[in-house]
């Protein structure tokens, strides 16, 4: 008898995971973004995912450090995609960690269509987005019913690390919105020129929010007409959100 | 001997945590909020809070239906802020329990002034809003960088049930933004109207999402020309949203 040959197994399905961190507490992990840390293959992880979140990663989960700081990336998106398409393809269930929401500039859409492309299943775990973290830690409505109609989330930077040319500045100056700048360390100043230039009060509330959720969390109550000021004066280069917005004024009361 | 009068004593101190429910999924709810739904004393539900978040109470823990539902309140905001208040100075640990995320068009800005008018100490607990459990589910991110620098929220009703006036519809029509509308379901059409009229682009993506991230989530695929008359079609009264925006296209990719 001769052996019938045999077809070459093929190896188990991969995918991968996109979980959201959220901005630095544990107790913000959703349920399943905790269990996934517990069972995944192995965590793919951004610098900006706080240490209490990695510390959860269960003890046979290989963890990697791809690099990634939101702003000023260390390593490609290019590479970061291989990376985990080809962990995927051969078999392993990959958690793709990144703090916040990935959804929320967390350049998910890069990520996702590579996953797509290459064939691989992908899916995406929300995550609680620093903005809400902060607004939480200071106890005000972001979208307080006297004050704001309108949430609206814009990042401080684009690709190149200036502020983002195609910004609305209108949308920032209206009476009845409340804004959260996202990574403003660097343009916060020319943007809060821009907004008053389009005609938002110099008097808006402005709350600057660093480490947000986290036990060093700080914060520094300012207006948009010093904000610039403000942010400069704090100086370092930890997670920084700024809020802006008359529902801002609220939390004090 | 006569007893010395002794000093009657206080009651335990009590509190409010407002906690987000999340948009449905249990498994969305963080782990902060799930450990509370367990431990809290008491639980002051809206109706738009999911059965299924509902069954993960603690059996020894009180539930009370306050019968809210974003639109159309069944029960005034003031008799829940009392309610709240009365049992928190009974000496327990108030849960207030809110579909989303409290500060996110939840109304948690009456409640959290009338703990601190009442000196009652509260909390908030951020939830993963429905929008962020939309796009996980749509596999698109919300701020994809071809397509959106900026992400706004906005609510498709004022407190009369009637479209808000005082909606910025240019922040709405900007080709770089992303828009998602809260409780659109009556209002949609004419809010198409208006941002149509303030320049957008009737071919621009609109995705409509009822019950997102549930058992039963029902998505269709529309432009914002078309996007009144989908709604429409879809009757029902379940919670809905509408996201609006050329990054909404990319999840069929």
């Amino acid at each position: 008898m001769t052996a019938t040959p045999t077809k070459q197994p093929s190896p188990p399905p991969g995918r991968v995971t996109l979980v959201g961190a959220g901005p630095g507490d544990p107790d913000l992990l959703t349920v399943k973004a905790l269990r996934l840390l517990q069972t995944a293959d192995v965590v793919l992880y951004d610098t900006l995912v706080a240490s209490e979140v990695m510390a959860l990663v269960g003890a046979g989960v290989e963890k990697i450090h791809v690099g990634k700081k939101g702003y000023g990336d260390t390593r490609p998106q290019d590479e970061i995609n291989a990376r985990m398409v080809a962990l995927a393809r051969a078999g392993r269930h990959v958690l793709r960690l990144k703090s916040g929401d990935p959804l929320i500039f967390g350049r998910a859409g890069d990520e996702i269509a590579a996953c797509r492309a290459a064939g691989v299943p992908v899916e995406v775990v929300p995550g609680i987005t620093s903005a809400q973290g902060a607004a939480a830690r200071l106890g005000v409505s972001l979208t307080h019913r006297h004050e704001a109609r309108r949430l609206q989330y814009v990042t401080g930077h684009d690709a190149t690390g200036g502020l983002p040319e195609s910004l609305d500045w209108r949308s920032i100056a209206d009476r009845q919105a409340t804004t959260v700048v996202y990574m403003p360390r660097r343009t916060i100043g020319e943007l809060a020129r821009r907004v008053l230039a389009a005609g938002m009060d110099a008097a808006t509330p402005a709350v600057v929010v660093v480490n947000a959720t986290r036990d060093d969390e700080r914060v520094a109550r300012t207006t948009v007409g010093a904000v610039g000021e403000a942010v400069a004066a704090m100086g370092g280069n930890e997670p920084m959100l700024v809020l802006l917005g008359w529902a801002m004024g609220r939390g004090a009361e």
